[in-house]
């Protein structure tokens, strides 16, 4: 390991948090400006902070910095640092930045512990799989700010498509129905039975006269009921082939609770996208998440140092020392701080001076261990089945497809085959050979989609818990607040830090958040 | 006018019924072979019909077609016309294919019976205003066929965005609030009023024990309920600002139902995000809705003729005598068959030699005067509002304003400010001067957005009862089975004559029709 930047002796921040006021201030000052929306405000703050401090480091001498990781919230840190003037160098340990953001395209590799596989996609723009995160939330600002500042083009993506199916061996008979025949019954028996209810005189304690008389219209919009409150179907869940274009649109037959209200997961899968997180509008970059770590990474060019693994995190004199290898050839190098961003699932494992509560608060986090496998193949979801991107869900041994959000039309697309958010299902996916994942995957598949074995091929899957570098998906712990804070010369980043695990905007919170405890320790 | 393509004598078709089978029966060898899915599945019979008898056309001499319009349906018949080798022209009074398709940008001329504006957006692939139909349904498959056909590039089009707001007068006060606020409040009251009702046992008779037990189990999801079945909130409306990254999120307090339930037309706006026409997955063309005619007139560049006006439409001895003019030149000719696209507000003021009938049926067309009006603006709604695409609505004098679903993180972007559908709102709309209309969009928009004013420019409308060529949006009547028919030479087609009026997916199966009524006529 080389050390690039020569290393500076301490100064003084010539921050003045009474010119620019406390975090209290800002914020209050921000929320007047109509800058200040929900999200993570204190991001904001600290960007906010940062910004204004850094811009009085023109003639300074800084410290020297070592970020460790070039994931999403190393790559922030190292971003603004550069920005404001530090001498810092990255030390990643894979070949490429991102960390979990991995957007596999022709050619791309995916390294687990015991396998290796070599992506055969065709080398078209929109044959990518996003074998990490996968989605941005429009009040994700943190992320959302940084695309535009790095020009990344974004576009929306489906998280929520009424066509696509809803399927479970336990519902149905096993066959799949769409996800509207499925919201369109639940509405509707929902406002039947409350405006059964209400007309029963069951609720006449909670509403007066007249509002029975409003609720009651609410419900027969809201459930699509007939005049005398009745629920017998509705076009909302689709209508009959043949009609609706030169004759009228018939209802098809609407779903009976009785296949799937009592005995089933069925009714709680559309809640999904009801969360704040999840609701619409949702985003992608055009072309693969993978575009956002490498706009960020053109910018550190001469600052990140790929293949480099970090062998041990000491503390020194006046610093950090730091060993390390690239390949064969091992070295140390010394700074003045170090920008941690190694998940716990990885650094617990590598010696190091860390204080007892951080050790203590990294070998506590806990993580999930998803798992996805992804198809090229025709678009036959569009043209035979009317599905343009969005999510299908099975039973859990699978869970989920997902079709593309970009590339509407085109003759190939790529399918996300399973999408497993971790847990025993997930376990044992990770635990199948690349070539059983496929079987697993098709099997499951062509419950939905009888087209599915014919048109699938190229089937490539990552098992978060076996890879390299990342040993997990996300954290399932509460971040820990010890961590959230500076050990020493030790600043911590990483969305297991925030209440955003697995979510880019929770590592660039944690990164402005570190930024943030630099000012705190230089005294700025 | 000029009479282009020669004039043919009539010819027989060699198409064999009895070899592709009737209607009927390619209905059913359709459905066996998976290719018959909802949607107008009559227009995809009519389609292979026709294209499996004109494949038998090569040698034969046929008909001399004219199709009157350049809209959509004009565009599918002729597009359809010239692959099976007919001779045929287009005339099209306007000079630009599309008709009620008109996407509005730099330099784009709109023309009422009282005014003339010009568009002065700024020259960019984005900023542009879709004043006619501005979205496609997943499942308007006859449409998305010709978008694939013709490589006309779509993305999503965001209809139901959860963070876009709501913002009625008679509501909160008058305050905009989240669609998410309003969706959740609504789920969650509805849930624990059915919770409290099974509970008092008002639904004994209807649900038994068991079911009793799984329906209450289902509603704490659906209503983001407590497990006492009480709705006290949910991160579903939206959490504080500052919280949910690296403190736990709070959810924001939750509507209360008195301020909206049951005075307002709040609790019915996001049902429109459920009917079968307008639930995701939407799309749009990149870069702007006539990028489809574009695409379909670019095939049909010697058979078009714009700035053609065609004043009678006559039977002749064979056929149909055309008399029109283009500017000061008039002139007359002669064809086989009509294909007449003409909307009925219009026509009906054409002279012709209609059967009574289908006179009749042309008179009794009613029209809704929709308008629209938008605004090139910076994207204050993505960074200050955290709205990425969308639709807001607001008070039914402007009633909707409309985000951009492309571009998003761009500078500027265009706004649509105003979307009436009809009615005495868009009759007063309409009866404005288009600076009076552009006064009315920002005073009423203003009320959800406070940047309103400040940032929104080069405000440009459409009323379209008051556009030459069209006058009026689209047919509030039922479709005539008349006008579905032939009247001797001559054949309807435009969307007015399905059940998707106002849909480009009614003009193309309108358009189907027409071509299946010419092989009816001439006995193919």
């Amino acid at each position: 390991m080389k050390n690039k930047p020569g290393k500076q002796s301490r100064r003084e921040f010539l921050y003045n948090v009474g010119a620019l006021g406390s975090t209290a201030a800002v914020y209050r000052a921000m929320l007047s400006m109509g800058l200040l929306v929900p999200g993570d405000a204190q991001a904001a703050v600290n960007k906010q902070r940062w910004r204004a401090a850094s811009q009085q480091f023109l003639n300074e001498a800084l410290p020297t910095i070592a970020v460790l990781g070039a994931g999403i919230s190393g790559l922030t840190v190292a971003y603004e640092l550069k920005k404001a003037g530090y001498p810092l160098f990255v030390i990643e340990a894979r070949d490429r930045p991102g960390g979990r953001n991995h957007t596999i395209r022709s050619g791309s590799l995916v390294q687990e512990n015991d396998s290796q596989q070599s992506c055969s996609f065709d080398n078209e723009d929109e044959l990518y799989f996003n074998a990490g995160p996968a989605r941005i939330s429009q009040h994700h600002s943190n992320l959302l700010s940084y695309c535009s500042e790095l020009g990344v083009p974004l576009q929306a993506f489906v998280n929520d498509n009424r066509g696509a199916y809803i399927h479970s061996s336990a519902a149905f008979g096993g066959q799949p129905v769409r996800a509207r025949e499925v919201i369109t019954a639940l509405r509707g028996n929902i406002a039947e039975l409350l405006a059964k209810a209400i007309n029963a005189s069951a609720l006449d304690s909670e509403l007066s006269f007249d509002e029975r008389a409003s609720v009651l219209e609410v419900l027969r919009d809201y459930g699509d009921l007939t005049v005398n409150n009745q629920f017998i179907g509705s076009t909302r869940s689709g209508i009959t082939p043949g009609s609706g274009g030169l004759s009228p649109a018939q209802a098809i037959t609407p779903l009976n609770p009785d296949d799937f209200l009592y005995n089933s997961d069925v009714p709680f899968v559309p809640s999904f996208v009801e969360t704040y997180n999840q609701a619409a509008t949702m985003m992608q970059p055009v072309g693969g998440m993978d575009r956002i770590p490498n706009a960020f990474a053109s910018t550190l060019q001469d600052e990140i140092y790929y293949n480099a693994e970090v062998t041990a995190i000491r503390r020194s004199a006046n610093g950090v020392l730091l060993e390390g290898r690239v390949g064969e050839q091992e070295g140390t190098i010394e700074v003045d701080y170090a920008i941690v961003t190694i998940p716990p699932s990885v650094l617990r494992n590598i010696p190091n001076d860390f204080s007892a509560a951080a050790i203590n608060a990294i070998q506590q986090v806990q993580y999930a261990g998803p798992t996805k496998i992804a198809f090229q193949s025709t678009r036959f979801w569009e043209r035979e089945d009317q599905i343009y991107g969005g999510i299908s869900w099975t039973d859990p041994n699978i869970l989920q497809l997902w079709y593309p959000s970009g590339g509407f039309g085109q003759e190939q697309g790529i399918i996300v085959g399973s999408y497993l958010f971790g847990g025993s299902n997930a376990d044992y996916f990770a635990s199948l050979s690349t070539n059983e994942r496929i079987e697993l995957a098709l099997a499951g598949g062509e419950k939905i989609h009888p087209q599915y074995r014919s048109n699938l091929s190229r089937g490539i899957s990552v098992a978060w818990s076996k890879v390299p570098y990342t040993l997990g998906g996300w954290s399932v712990s509460s971040p820990s607040s010890v961590l959230q804070q500076p050990d020493g010369p030790f600043l911590f980043a990483g969305d297991h830090l925030t209440y955003l695990p697995g979510w880019q905007e929770g590592a660039v919170i944690s990164g402005l958040n570190a930024l943030a405890n630099l000012l705190d320790v230089t005294g700025a």
